[in-house]
């Protein structure tokens, strides 16, 4: 958590404590929806790689695997870390997540320490309006057609896509399985590792950019952190490289607020036919 | 296995067996190195991918991620796979490879069945030499400077790399962070969902196009398997977004011989200062 009087709802609705028993758990955050009382796959990822810092020499998830087991809704839950090797530049870890009916994630993770130090090689910062010139997409919002859901995700995070890939909202999707757009923490919280989690699963799905509305379950998704971000809006950017046999693959990439890459993430997902 | 008489070099390298316990367990080959009795890591997730086929009420493997815990020698190795939800369209479970001194390889497994059906949108084949005007760079080949190393690995493929990536073999490194080449199993044997987990760490490290050399080992790896691959040469492209900080992802993308993208992987690796 960060080092003042409150913590951010981000901190708090990710919290990992420390129970009698000597293992981890947390109270999964019903504010955290993406819908149908599903909480996000990015906010729950975070939630582990919370478990799997608390008990790393490390401080920074660099790598997190899951598997979506089941779909994960708000309560009590149960975080167990099977520690792996651990040395000076990294250690491994397995952490399952589960709710009384058992295991609903399963994550291979690997836990670091993250700088900002200038990279010697790094994609660069794709073209695209500033903040202000793309279209706020948070709960409720008007982007022309129906109003943005009252999901709890659009209300914790807020989001200014990019207008060349939102023509779906109005009627005229570009055909290409593509999303983009600056988002930031609704709490007003600066970005770290956890958030940058969160931000690799928090745009609508890209299948949207082909006309195909609906709701994509993530099967198995990968994040990398890269790098400490700066405070700011980050840039995150969403592409799908193939829809086929209703499957899609989603792979983003973040930039902080310097332009510089500080996360990246693949998944695979459902694509409701 | 094929049904044919004799099992491929790939298929036999990669086999998993019954114990009379009940478990799974393989012999690790040592032909497939790639240098100092090291493993290459696309073959062992192979492995790991074939025992959650066989423990899997479906064929094939379409998400793997690894953790990859120490270096793996030749040897017996025991295969410890733990099912997880398991439906219709597919099935979730852990897989963890290990020998004498422990697990070495840690694997979230998602297993469904594939096809060849034409995707709705996909990825489309980078514009790359035909095979005969790409550079042979099997093991012992000489590129223009020093020859190919002797590795198993480098045996076992056939690589035909593009020379617009392969400036590096002759003191030209390209400035870029890419790899490309077309390859096939030397036995001759066409490629298959676990052919292609091999191929998705098959190229010499992207950082080498960087002018940095050495061995960058692989610390997460996921890939992603889409279609069923058609017979022939593969193309397999990698290509790295960001390397910084001792540490560099690498993205492949790989198409069939119709030009159909089949597969996906990203990993983070280290890089050697």
């Amino acid at each position: 958590m960060p080092h003042h009087d409150v913590p951010s709802a981000f901190a708090a609705a990710t919290a990992v404590t420390r129970t009698e028993g000597g293992g981890l758990a947390a109270v999964l955050d019903a504010g955290w929806d993406v819908g149908s009382g599903i909480l996000n796959g990015g906010y729950l990822l975070a939630v582990a790689a919370r478990a799997a810092a608390v008990e790393s020499p490390h401080p920074h998830p660099v790598a997190v695997s899951a598997s979506y087991l089941r779909a994960t809704g708000p309560g009590p839950a149960a975080l167990t870390v099977t520690p792996g090797p651990a040395g000076r530049t990294l250690a491994h870890s397995s952490v399952l997540l589960g709710g009384a009916d058992g295991p609903t994630l399963a994550v291979q993770a690997t836990t670091a320490t993250l700088t900002d130090e200038p990279p010697l090689y790094a994609d660069p910062l794709p073209s695209v309006p500033a903040v202000d010139d793309c279209l706020p997409a948070d709960a409720g919002a008007d982007l022309g057609g129906r109003p943005v859901p009252e999901v709890g995700l659009r209300k914790q995070v807020q989001t200014r896509l990019d207008p060349a890939t939102a023509g779906w909202a109005v009627g005229r999707p570009s055909g290409e399985p593509v999303m983009r757009g600056w988002v930031r923490l609704t709490d007003g919280t600066p970005p770290d590792p956890f958030a940058l989690i969160l931000f690799a699963d928090v745009l609508p799905p890209t299948s949207w950019g082909l006309g195909r509305f609906g709701w994509s379950p993530t099967v198995q998704l990968q994040v990398l952190v890269r790098a400490l971000p700066a405070p700011g809006w980050c840039l995150v950017e969403s592409r799908a490289s193939e829809v086929a046999g209703g499957w899609l693959d989603e792979n983003y990439r973040i930039w902080d607020a310097t332009g510089r890459l500080v996360a990246q993430s693949r998944q695979l997902a459902r694509l409701p036919r």
